[in-house]
């Protein structure tokens, strides 16, 4: 019989982080292990090159009349550092206290193995089973599924099916199942002030310039006002007010602020006005720095004025703002407030369109839903309250997943996303974990939800 | 014959970075050098040990009614990195061009060997030279002359001269002798900013809670005024108007502004209403941001928000600016203004009285000024008109030197400072070096202030 936690053992050990070349043993590794275990399940497998990490399609396709799933995972984790904070090490697994820990393992592996599992066990039971299935790994999720877009529309072929079934988002307790409708999209740059050819003796010339640093601190604080908006000239405009079903959802979670803030380690939170904290993350865009630098950031002081600044910064995006128009507005109001005595280079890094799924039944709801989809979300609140003993919630996430918005733009899919990790997992940082119980819970609303599909 | 400029290779094949303890053995190389010179021109020498690095003190005393000079120098140097940038060894001194690279060349090792040539010069010719020496050359210099006050405290006895006689500040071009009288004090602190108890990951939070970076743009954005000044309430309360005197010396140096914003590689400057820029560094203090940081700073992108963010910051001082009253009131004004959602460590780093010597015969001379002092400023003003072909100028440099108004305050000592390096020394920077023909113009005009002051 499959064993999905010796399985993910296995999987978690080939440490395939895609952002550093010197993983790439790694990265073979679990191409290798995927590629095996697809084979195991009577797939046939190709691993598809792109310009960086290759993507692993794997297809189980029987009859055409079949209704056809694509299951979407990801097999590159995030660096391990910093490693001194890692009670375990990253890449040996270690189950304590009805978790797995190490890199990876809620980030994507163990979600993916939940897919992998459910299919696994309905095969074993049923080997006719009526269901089209393709798996689509790529392993460059960790660094914005760069070539991703790329590779779909070169081997649409391939991904011929009716939707797209995933898990690479959350849910908010151990017994609390979601579907998670939308993701904010994102747009990511950097911005460099640069002021005399060198860096400056703060003695000898300082007061008669300005300060790269000072124009960087001018510059950022005039990108909010008090209140916690951004302050740029039309940043709410293409923002959609969500439905009543949203917000009536979002309040059964019954997300509780107190608690929120203390997981956070914060005293008070600093929200836009009339939006709680929990619909501030789903509803709406936002500007954050995410690094600055700039001068002397060793032990002690160094008086020096440097010759250059630069901060690193990520707005978020909801529906209906696209990374094209919003980055036409906001790099027009970031160049027009350069300060004087500086210059500014901006650098664009990765974009990624908002993604919205509306499920069947809301208000609403496209009149041209694909029945495929409607039948795997019904199918999803049928296993999802059955195996988890409530309803699931829908609900949106504040997280960016580009690939969704990729999926629906070249093979006009929409995604289903079955949330499986908690806030506690510790996703991109030290002792990343999957709880067991809820791997448990996955595997059998997976399987359950394949088999309605398939129709057994 | 002594030969100064082999002298100066051979000191400055000592790598004396008193920063780094890497550098150990040229600390301890450099303090056998000066041992040893010290001890060719007849000199009983002492090596006082600090808590850090240890004073050497070389005495040449005869009759005690003779006048006693101190002359003050450092042994330590600044690190050489970034090593990458330095065209020759910072550490093999190479001579081309008519100037001498390497690490200390400039500060301070060149100008503190152009004093002790011109002693070893008088006594060559004249071995019972009516003149009592003591030299005090100390090896923290370039980190703060940490110990050093502690040293003159401990060390009164064998530190009975007059005044104090040095080379450690600037000149405008090598055919200007400047006499420094006067340099900014400084305050330097570090701010930290803690928002959230961990990094955050910014899609899954962002939006809710204030961001210690934008906390950090924020604060440090309101420090400044839009025309350059520093915003604090009071902080100009007790900077002392300068004399007339003053502000006719500096127009005489024929500073040129065009050229000194080529120099800076800027394009315009950015000083404080009605104050050029070669007065607003002598007779303002600033506030200036030295290093900023937090977040991410690799390559790329990282969706974080981080925990915590800092900056650190240096205020020069001018008179009658303490440390300890700017401090107070600095403080105050940041601490007022820590944005909410955050908490705020400040951390004191070194400090520094600002200093300044009225020259003899100037409208604000105090009236009690000591005999030997204005004399040697007289013999001074004579040597340096006749060795450098015009009369010296008489300005205060925007720098630090913390132990000048340590002297004055333990000892009761003012000093008199002839510059000696030029701005394209490369001081704390790759490629330092030091001018030849200043080298050889120093030596003589020292030469013959130390045989007027002894009479001969």
């Amino acid at each position: 019989m499959f064993d999905p936690i010796e399985k993910l053992k296995e999987y978690v050990r080939h440490a395939s982080v895609s952002a550093d070349p010197k993983f790439a043993d790694g990265m073979v590794g679990a191409q290798r292990f995927l590629t095996g275990l697809f084979q195991e399940l009577g797939c046939k497998v190709d691993v598809i090159p792109t310009a960086l990490h290759p993507v692993i399609v794997a297809k189980r396709i029987g009859e055409k009349s079949w209704p056809h799933v694509i299951i979407y995972g990801h097999y590159d984790v995030q660096p391990p550092d910093p490693l001194a904070l890692w009670k375990t090490p990253p890449f040996e697994p270690t189950i304590k206290g009805g978790r797995i820990y190490g890199r990876g393992t809620a980030d994507n592996k163990g979600p993916l193995l939940v897919h992998i599992t459910a299919v696994a066990r309905l095969l074993e039971s049923n080997p006719q089973l009526p269901l089209n299935i393709t798996f689509v790994v790529e392993g460059e999720e960790e660094i914005g599924s760069k070539n991703f877009k790329t590779f779909l529309k070169t081997n649409k072929h391939r991904l011929d099916g009716d939707f797209v079934f995933l898990s690479d988002t959350g849910i908010p307790t151990p017994d609390q199942l979601v579907v998670t409708v939308g993701l904010r999209g994102m747009l990511a740059f950097e911005i460099e002030l640069t002021g005399p050819q060198s860096d400056l003796h703060s003695g000898m010339h300082g007061g008669v310039l300005m300060n790269p640093l000072q124009a960087l601190a001018e510059l950022c604080a005039s990108l909010h006002t008090a209140d916690g908006r951004v302050n740029i000239p039309g940043f709410y405009k293409l923002v959609v007010e969500p439905e009543p079903w949203e917000r009536a959802q979002l309040k059964k979670a019954g997300l509780n602020k107190k608690q929120y803030a203390k997981f956070l380690g914060i005293k008070q939170f600093h929200t836009p006005l009339g939006f709680t904290p929990f619909e501030a993350i789903r509803f709406l865009p936002t500007l954050e720095f995410n690094g600055m630098s700039g001068g002397y950031q060793g032990e002690g002081t160094k008086t020096v004025i440097p010759s250059k600044a630069s901060v690193k910064i990520t707005c978020r995006l909801v529906p209906d703002q696209t990374p094209k128009k919003m980055k036409a507005m906001i790099f027009k109001a970031i160049r027009s407030r350069c300060p004087k005595g500086v210059t500014m280079k901006i650098t664009e890094q990765h974009a990624a369109t908002p993604y919205i799924v509306i499920p069947p039944d809301r208000s609403n709801t496209p009149k041209n839903q694909s029945l495929a989809l409607a039948k795997c979300f019904r199918a999803l609140d049928k296993a999802g309250t059955e195996v988890w003993g409530k309803p699931p919630l829908y609900l949106r996430e504040g997280g960016s997943v580009g690939l969704l918005a990729d999926l629906k733009e070249v093979l006009g899919l929409d995604a289903v996303m079955m949330g499986l990790f908690l806030p506690e997992d510790n996703l991109h940082a030290p002792n990343e974990s999957f709880h067991l119980g809820v791997m448990a819970k996955g595997i059998e609303t997976s399987q359950r939800v394949l088999a309605a599909l398939a129709g057994v």
